[in-house]
């Protein structure tokens, strides 16, 4: 049986359209457009790339975008930015671009957003309210994973879904994604022991170990659904958790690297700043 | 192998003294003792037993507890007077003893105590800072099961802990516990196939599902830990979980109902409004 390869970048330009028109609702309703401040420190080319790519989606969404940038700033002055934009009403979401530079503590800045505009779904209080089974902004990598399922109608209800990685923006929330689907889920990282003799008894199987290719066909189940996260540069390539090649054979479904979840990540941004300015508007 | 049997009440005992000598040397710092307001609302005998022996515990250990009890009340006079109890520097933990009447929203109530004041560990922002490894406040009846794992010295790392159920006060709170110890976790609950296939794997199982002796000798793995969590009343008496008698064999460590985790819950409110209490005086 040969995997059929799930489209991300297909399911993700559907998204953005239906957001695009959603977008539309929201400005007729409102007179303005959903707004996201995005904040970036410091030189890390990578984060450039990503807030640039991000610029562009709410651009072409009709979701209007301001880029805070410094090449330095201190933590002190960053919070205070942080909290200008947390009591500006007509800012939805804020999003700090990480890693930020050594010498800023990530956790005292993330915390002075507010659950509200919390569009990465990072905040504690957010995350505790998807692990209570209310969801409200959520993690937008695993939120995109749950999206690419639905759109190609897995059953997630009574499967056994096993993840591999716990970390708290990918790992950690798509296991309380996928038991508020009614899954059984097991949670595999670092420290597990015969990794196989889980994955091998998964239905559906994400990998977000950040590891190339270290799920092999034989550690996969026969007709099982195989999401892959990892996206880990190996001589220039974008390599997946997963052994595409290899797996694929066996699998009902398989996402490949690049095309998969990557794309799926920045549309899900954009329907949690859309999400929050509904909720801020009350619409 | 006929598995030892775990002395909850022993443990609690023994966390009891230690929490008394905590308290001691707390008030010595401040001068005053670590308090806890509980709010008992309606005339549910259990809820009434529930409430005696928090206080009965308090006061054993030298924590202050205050009882706000009403007949009935409204919504709106009740989150008044969680909001007064949140902004008294007298109080250290605030519990609403559930369930509340149903003409009153819980959700509205919890939301207006302060995570920092939060004993039950039962608040978004909590389960959150669990789920992110930073523990605060965490859920008293799981927080007992991993003091009695550690009392007992069972290794945690790498093994195969599975947990029956899925409460946001009870299985939610273990399987993150347990997680954040680098135990492989996975989590069952009704809609899970084949639970036996799941349970016969599990180095450590905790079963939290509420359904009297559903876990029976064949589902579990030889030499396993069993940590019985249910407590149901059958004609009168107390059942667990597990059917204690017929898996007691096949393990190494076993809970017993009454007596086993019980006992440990109420400590585990007393160790938390001690940390609260310490937390809030910055000591």
């Amino acid at each position: 049986m040969a995997g059929k390869i799930i489209d991300g970048k297909f399911i993700a330009k559907k998204i953005r359209e239906e957001l695009a028109s959603g977008v539309s609702s929201f400005k007729e309703k409102t007179g303005r457009a959903p707004r996201i401040d995005v904040i970036l420190v410091g030189d890390n080319p990578a984060s450039h790339v990503y807030v640039g790519m991000k610029e562009k989606a709410a651009a072409e969404i009709g979701i209007k975008s301001v880029k805070h940038e410094f090449p330095s700033i201190t933590e002190k002055d960053l919070i205070e930015l942080v909290k200008k934009l947390k009591n500006d009403r007509e800012v939805n979401g804020i999003l700090v671009q990480l890693p930020l530079p050594k010498d800023i503590n990530e956790e005292n800045v993330l915390s002075a957003i507010t659950a509200e505009k919390d569009v990465d779904g990072f905040l504690a209080e957010n995350l505790g309210w998807l692990c209570r089974g209310k969801e409200r902004l959520q993690s937008c990598t695993p939120l995109g994973v749950m999206k690419m399922l639905e759109h190609e109608s897995v059953e997630i209800e009574g499967k056994h879904a096993v993840v591999i990685g716990r970390s708290n923006i990918v790992g950690k929330p798509m296991m309380l994604m996928l038991l508020n689907k009614n899954a059984t889920v097991t949670v595999c990282h670092s420290r597990t022991k015969d990794l196989a003799s889980h994955t091998k008894t998964a239905d559906i199987l994400v990998a977000a170990a950040g590891v190339p290719e270290m799920v092999k066909a034989n550690m996969v189940k026969d007709g099982a659904v195989v999401i892959d996260v990892g996206t880990t540069k190996v001589d220039g390539k974008l390599k997946g958790d997963v052994d595409f090649e290899g797996v694929k054979e066996r699998t009902s479904l398989i996402t490949p690297v690049p095309g998969g979840v990557g794309p799926m990540t920045i549309a899900m941004l954009m329907y949690n700043t859309l999400q929050a300015a509904k909720k801020q508007e009350g619409i």
